[in-house]
C-alpha cells in the first residue's frame, strides 16, 4: 500500500466520522429520538424536561454533548453506572497511557530510524507515492547497528507496559474493594447456589439441601431456594406477555376497524378484544396448573442463603461433601442476573458440554478462515482481476482501486465477524455458566481469541487454513515466520485501525441500527410505542474490539510506528464515545465489580509476548543473532511478571477476604434494617416465572404482566 | 542382546537373590543382627524375649519371615505401621494387577505373533542365541494385518489399567476417610500455618496474630505459636547432644587409662570427664541465653490452632487479607514432621526460590546425561576394546563379554543414581515446603521425571545431549522417533529389570548397608553402642523406583511384551520383602494419610500416554497408517479420564470435606479429655530446641538430653 492510499482511506473515514458527528448532535437534539440516544433519560422521566417546541437551534451542530461527556469524573460516573462500566472506560484510559508513551519513542526515535534506511531500494521520487513499508523495520539495513536501538525500545517499551500494568490492576482492585466496602446488603453476598446435591431415597433435594445445611451450617444458615426445570414455562410465560402486548395495542389503538377478524376461513366475525382477553386468560390458567405442577420438577441445584457474608463465603470455599462431584458450591450471582434456564445437569454432563464447547470453539475459530482468506483475495487487485475480468476498466480507476484495498477488506470482515458474538454467547451458555455476566465474560474471551486469531493470524500468516494450524506443531518456526509476515501486513492493519476503528466507534455514537429500528418502528405503528426497555452495553462485543486494537498496537509498536497515531485517534474517540454512551444510553444490567479487567491484562500479557517472539525472529532476519538471543529472556520476564501479578491480584477478583466480609458484617449488625433484608432474600432468588401471576395494569403499560412480588 | 546373554544375566541374579535371601534368613535369626533386622521390635523392648543361647536352627536359612511377611491382613498392616505404608504396598498390588492382565495378553497373545514374524530375516538356527528382537513388535511384518491385534490389545488394555486406576483411587480414597474418621483429636487437625503476616508499626507480628484472628475467629480462635529463626540454637544444641553423648560413653566405660588428655600441646593432663562436663555446662548456658534472646527474632509465620477442625479448615481455604500475599494460610503438618529450619522467608522470594528449584532440576536432568552417555558406551562392547585395546583379550571371553553388556551398565547407572535423592531433598527443601513429609513428596515427584527422563528418554533416543533437548520443539517428529528407538532399547530395560529390579529389591531385604556398619560399629567401640534409632523408609527414593518399573512395563506391554513376566517376579518379591520390611524394620516418621498416592496415578496415566505415543509411530512405520489414525483418539480419551480423575478424586487428598470435619467435632463434643487436649494443642507447635533443657538421665541413656516438654 502506498501513502497517498492510505491518505484517501483516512480522508474518507474522517470524513464519515464527521458526518456521524454532524448527524448525531442534530438528531439527538429532536425528542422524537430521545429513546434512541437517551433511553436512561426516557426511562428516568426527564424527557418532559426537555421543550416540545421547534426551536432553530436544534438544527445546528454542535460539540456540547463532548463536553456533557468529558465533564463527571470517574467517581460522578461511578454513581451514575456502575464499577463495570467505570472498569470498561479504564480499557481506554490504559491504552491511552500505553500509545500515548509508545507514540513519543515510535514516532520520534524509530520511525526515522526506519525512514532512513536503504534496504527497500526500491525508490520514489514522489513522497505521496512511497511505500508505506518504508516506514517500517523492514527499511532497516540487515545488520545495521541502529537495530540496537529497537532493542531497547522493546526493552523501555515492556518495563513502562508492565507498570502501567501493575498500577491499573492495583488501582482497580481498590476500587473493587471500595465498592463492596460502600454497597448495601445484597442478596448475592449472602447467597451461593449449590449443585450436585444428593439424594437419599424418601426424600427429595429440597429436604436434602436442608437436612444438610441445618446440619453442618447449624447457625447461620437461613433458608434455600430451588432451582426447578422451567423450560416450557418460560414458553408460556413469554406467550403470555406477547397477548398481553398486543391486547394493550388494541386497546390504546380503539381503531374499530381492526377490531373484528374471521374465526378460522370460514368462520363468522369475532371481537379481537375479546378473543385476546379469552386467549391470555386460557394461557394464564394454563400457567398456573404449571407452576403448581412444577414443584416436583426440581432439579439438583439450590441457591442457599445465610446470615451473613462471611458464613456464606466460608461454606462456598470449603469441600461439602466426601464426593467431590456432590454439594458442588459457586458464588451466586445478583438475582436479576440469573440466568435462569441454566444447564442444572450433573457434574459430569457440565464438565463433557465445556469440552465440547472447547472444541466448538476450535473448529469456529478454524473453520471463519475461509471467508477471511476470501476476503484476501478481495483486497489484493490482481486477484479481482482475474476472477472479474469485465471489472478491469473500473478497477483501473484510481479512486476505485483505493476504494478497494484501503476500505472494502476490513467492511467485509467486519460484517462476517457481526454474526460471532450470538453465536460465541450460545456456546458460552451451554457451557453451563448461571449467570448472564459469566456468560458475556465467556464469550468476550472467546471472542477475544477468536478475533486475534482469524484477524491478526490469519492475515499475517496468509496460507493455506492447514498450513496455519500445523505451524503450532513447529514452535521453533514461529517467531522467523511471523518476523517475515507481520511486517508486510502492516499497512493492512493500519488502514484496519483507520476503517474499522474510527467508523465502528463513531457508528457507536450515531446508533444507526437502533435508529432505523425506530423509524421503521414509528413508520409502521403510527406513533412510538411506548414500551421500550434501556439496552445494556454488550461487553462481549466492545472489549475485544477494544483489545484487539490494543494487541495491533503493542505488536507494531517496534516494526511500524506509523500505526500509532492512528490508534491514539481511535483511542481518544472511544474514550468520549463510550463516556457519551454510558451516560445516556446504556443501562447497567448487572454489576460484577470490574471482573472484565483480568481479560485486558492477559491480552496485554499476551501481546507483549507476541510482540517479543516477532522481535526475536526479527533480529534474527535482520542478522543481528545477538540482538535476539538478548531479547529471549524478555518474554520470559513479562510471564514471571504476570504470574506474579496473578498471585497478587486475581484473588480479589475472584472473591472477598474474611477482612471485607467480616467488617460489612460487623457494620450490619447495627443496621435496624437488616431483618427486613432477611424477609426479601429468602425469596429473592425464586424463578421469575414462578411467581404468582399478578397484572399491574398501569396506564402506561410500562410494566410487564409477570413480575416477581419483590424485586 | 541375544538369548543367552538374558539366561546368564537371569541366572546370575537369581543366584544373587538366593544368595541374599538365605544370608537373610541366618543373619535375621543372629540376636547380634536384631537391630538391623528387626529394630522395631528392639524399640518395643521385644529383643528379651529372644533365646540368647545358641542353637543349631539359627544356622539354618528357613522360609518362615515370607509366610509372616504374608499372613497379615491390610487392617493389621494399618494398625502396626500407617495409612502411608497400606498405600505404599498398594503400589505393588495395583502393579500385579496391572502386570498379571497385560502378562496373559503379552506372552500368549502378542509374543507368539511377534516370534512368528520374519521382518527381522537374520536367522539364527540356534534358539538360545536367538536375538531378543525377534520377540519385539519389530519382527512382525510391514502392513501385517496381525498387527491389528496390537491395536486391539492397546485399546484393552488402557481400559483395563484405567478401570484399576479408577478402582485403586476410590479405594485409597475411602480408606483416607475411614482413617481419618478413626483418628484421635491431634494437633495438626486444628491447626493453620499462617505466613505472610502483616505487621503495623508498634507491634510485633505475634500481636499482629493476635489481634487478626481475635477479630475475625472471636468464637474458634484457641492460640498461636510464633516461629522463630533458630538456626543458630540448632547447631548450639546439636552440639550439647554430641558433648553429651560423649560424655555418657565415657561414663559406661569407666576406662582410667583414656581419662585423662592433654589441655593444649604442653598443657597439664585434665580429666576428661570434668573437661566434658564443664564444657557441656558452657554450652547450656549458652543454649539458655540464647533461648531468651530469641524470643525477639520472630519471623512473620505462625501456627495458629482453633477450638475446631471446623473452624480450622474453614480459615485455611479462604483468603484473610485484602493483599492476598499476606495472611496466607497453609495446612499445618504434624508437630514431629515439621521441617523446623524451613523457609520463612517473604512470599516473593518464596515464589522466587521455588522458579529457581525447578531450574535447578531441570539443569541438573539434563546434565546428568553426560554419565549415562557414558555408561551407554560401556554396555557397547567395541566401544570398550576401542577405548581400552589391552582389555581385547579378556573381553572376548564369552562369559566377561555377557556380564558386561547384561550387567555393568545398570550397575553403573544405580551408583550414579544413588547420589541423586539426596540433591533433590535439598531443592525440594528450598521450595519453602514446611514439613519432611512435603519435602519427600516433592523429591519423590522429581526422583521419578528425573528417572523417566535420564534413564528412559536418554537411552531410547541415545543421541547427543542437545539433540535430546531439541526433540521438544518439534512435536510432529516424537512419535516416530520414539518408534524407532523404544523397541530397539527393548533388550536393554529386560536385563535393566532383572539386575536393577531383582538386585535392588533383595538387597533391600538384606540391609547390606546398615549391617555393614553395625558390624562396623561392634568392631570399632568394642560393644553395640545403645543408641539407636528406628529407620524409617525414605519414600523419594524406593517409589520413583518402583514407578519407572511401572513405566517401562506398561510402555513396553506393546512393542516387548517378554519383559512383563520379569516384571512380574519383581513385583511379587517386592510385595514380600517391603511388606516384611515395614513391619520389621521401618517406623512411620510422618502420617500424610496415602498423599503419594496421586503421584502413581500421575505416572501410570503419563505411561499410558507414552505407550499411545510410541504405538502410533509404530503403527506409522509398520505401514498400516489406518492405525495409527484410530489410535491418536486413545490418549486423549485417557488424558480425560485422568482430568475426571482429579476432580473425582484429588480434592479428598488435598483437605477434608465439612461433612467429615464437622462429624469429628461433634464427637469431640462428648469427649472429657478435650480440655486436656486443648492445653497440650497451644504448645504442641513450639520449636523443640526453644523447650527449656532438661535432662533425663537415665540409666540406659536412651533420651536424649533435649526433649520438649510435651511430646
Amino acid at each position: 500500500m502506498i501513502l497517498s492510499a492510505l491518505l484517501t482511506s483516512v480522508g474518507i473515514n474522517l470524513g464519515l466520522c464527521l458526518l456521524f458527528f454532524t448527524l448525531y448532535s442534530i438528531l439527538k437534539k429532536q425528542p422524537i429520538n430521545a429513546k434512541v440516544y437517551a433511553p436512561r433519560a426516557v426511562a428516568a422521566k426527564e424527557e418532559s424536561q426537555q421543550s416540545e417546541g421547534f426551536n432553530f437551534d436544534r438544527l445546528l451542530p454542535t460539540a456540547g454533548w463532548v463536553r456533557r461527556a468529558w465533564q463527571p469524573s470517574e467517581d460522578e460516573l461511578l454513581s451514575v453506572t456502575n464499577l463495570d462500566a467505570v472498569v470498561f472506560m479504564r480499557i481506554f484510559i490504559f491504552s491511552l497511557r500505553v500509545f500515548g508513551f509508545a507514540s513519543i519513542i515510535g514516532v520520534f526515535v524509530l520511525l526515522p530510524i526506519n525512514f532512513l534506511g536503504n534496504q527497500l531500494t526500491v525508490d520514489f521520487s514522489d513522497f505521496a507515492s512511497k511505500s508505506l513499508d518504508s516506514f517500517s523495520i523492514s527499511n532497516v539495513d540487515d545488520g545495521s547497528n541502529w537495530l540496537w536501538v529497537h532493542f531497547c525500545a522493546a526493552y523501555i517499551f515492556t518495563g513502562v507496559v508492565c507498570y502501567l500494568l501493575y498500577a491499573e490492576f492495583s488501582y482497580i482492585s481498590s476500587k473493587r474493594i471500595a465498592h463492596f466496602y460502600s454497597s448495601k446488603p445484597q442478596p448475592h453476598q449472602f447467597t451461593i447456589l449449590v449443585r450436585g446435591i444428593p439424594v437419599s431415597s424418601g426424600s427429595n433435594y429440597s429436604e436434602s439441601v436442608d437436612k444438610f445445611f441445618t446440619e453442618y451450617y447449624s447457625s447461620t444458615y437461613l433458608s434455600h431456594s430451588m432451582v426447578r426445570r422451567t423450560g416450557k414455562l418460560q414458553r408460556l410465560t413469554s406467550d403470555v406477555e406477547k397477548v398481553y402486548r398486543t391486547l394493550a395495542r388494541l386497546k390504546s389503538e380503539n381503531n374499530t376497524q381492526q377490531r373484528f377478524k374471521r374465526d378460522g376461513i370460514c368462520g363468522r366475525k369475532v371481537d379481537v378484544l375479546d378473543y385476546y382477553g379469552k386467549k391470555l386468560e386460557d394461557l394464564e390458567d394454563t400457567v398456573r396448573v404449571e407452576q403448581s405442577s412444577l414443584a416436583g420438577k426440581e432439579v439438583p441445584a439450590a441457591f442457599v442463603s445465610f446470615k451473613t457474608r462471611l458464613s456464606a463465603a466460608m461454606a462456598l470455599h470449603i469441600q461439602q461433601g466426601t464426593n467431590p462431584t456432590e454439594w458442588i458450591t459457586e458464588s451466586a450471582p445478583e438475582p436479576q442476573d440469573v440466568h435462569w434456564p441454566f444447564f442444572s445437569s450433573s457434574f459430569i454432563k457440565r464438565w463433557l458440554s465445556k469440552l465440547v464447547v472447547v472444541v466448538a470453539v476450535a473448529a469456529l475459530t478454524i473453520l471463519f478462515l475461509i471467508p477471511v482468506v476470501f476476503v484476501q483475495g478481495l483486497a489484493n487487485l490482481d486477484q479481482l482481476e482475474t476472477w472479474f475480468p469485465f471489472l478491469t476498466s473500473i478497477l483501473n480507476l484510481t479512486v476505485v482501486s483505493e476504494v478497494i484495498t484501503g476500505y472494502l477488506p476490513s467492511l467485509i470482515l467486519q460484517l462476517f465477524l457481526s454474526f460471532v458474538p450470538p453465536i460465541m454467547i450460545v456456546l458460552s451458555s451451554m457451557e453451563g455458566y448461571i449467570s448472564f455476566s459469566q456468560i458475556e465474560k465467556g464469550a468476550c474471551s472467546k471472542m477475544l481469541w477468536f478475533t486475534v486469531w482469524n484477524i491478526f493470524f490469519a492475515n499475517v500468516l496468509s496460507g493455506t487454513a492447514l498450513y496455519q494450524v500445523s505451524i503450532l506443531f513447529e514452535p521453533t518456526e514461529i517467531p522467523g515466520l511471523l518476523a517475515d509476515g507481520v511486517p508486510a501486513q502492516a499497512s493492512f492493519f493500519i488502514s484496519y485501525v483507520v476503517t474499522s476503528g474510527w467508523t465502528s466507534v463513531s457508528s457507536e455514537l450515531f446508533r444507526m441500527v437502533p435508529l432505523i429500528f425506530s423509524i421503521i418502528k414509528r413508520l409502521f405503528s403510527g406513533k412510538d410505542s411506548d414500551e421500550f426497555e434501556v439496552p445494556s452495553i454488550s461487553y462481549h462485543k466492545v472489549i475485544p474490539k477494544v483489545l484487539f486494537f490494543g494487541v495491533l498496537g503493542i505488536t507494531y509498536f517496534l516494526m511500524a510506528p506509523l500505526i500509532l497515531p492512528f490508534l491514539l485517534v481511535y483511542c481518544c474517540l472511544g474514550y468520549l464515545i463510550y463516556r457519551n454512551q454510558l451516560l445516556n444510553v446504556y443501562a447497567p444490567k448487572y454489576e460484577t465489580g470490574g471482573r472484565f479487567w483480568p481479560i485486558v491484562h492477559n491480552s496485554t500479557i499476551f501481546s507483549l509476548v507476541l510482540m517479543h517472539i516477532i522481535a526475536i525472529g526479527l533480529f534474527g532476519l535482520k542478522e543481528i543473532p545477538l540482538a535476539a538471543g538478548l531479547t529471549i529472556p524478555l518474554p520470559l520476564l513479562t510471564l514471571l511478571f504476570n504470574e506474579y501479578c496473578r498471585k497478587r491480584f486475581l484473588p480479589i477478583f475472584k472473591s472477598f477476604p474474611v477482612e471485607c466480609l467480616a467488617k460489612k458484617d460487623k457494620e450490619d449488625h447495627s443496621d435496624p434494617s437488616m431483618d427486613a433484608f432477611y424477609d426479601k432474600l429468602s425469596t429473592a432468588y425464586e424463578d421469575p416465572v414462578l411467581m404468582p401471576i399478578r397484572r399491574r395494569r398501569s396506564t402506561d403499560g410500562h410494566s410487564s404482566p409477570l413480575l416477581p412480588a419483590d424485586v
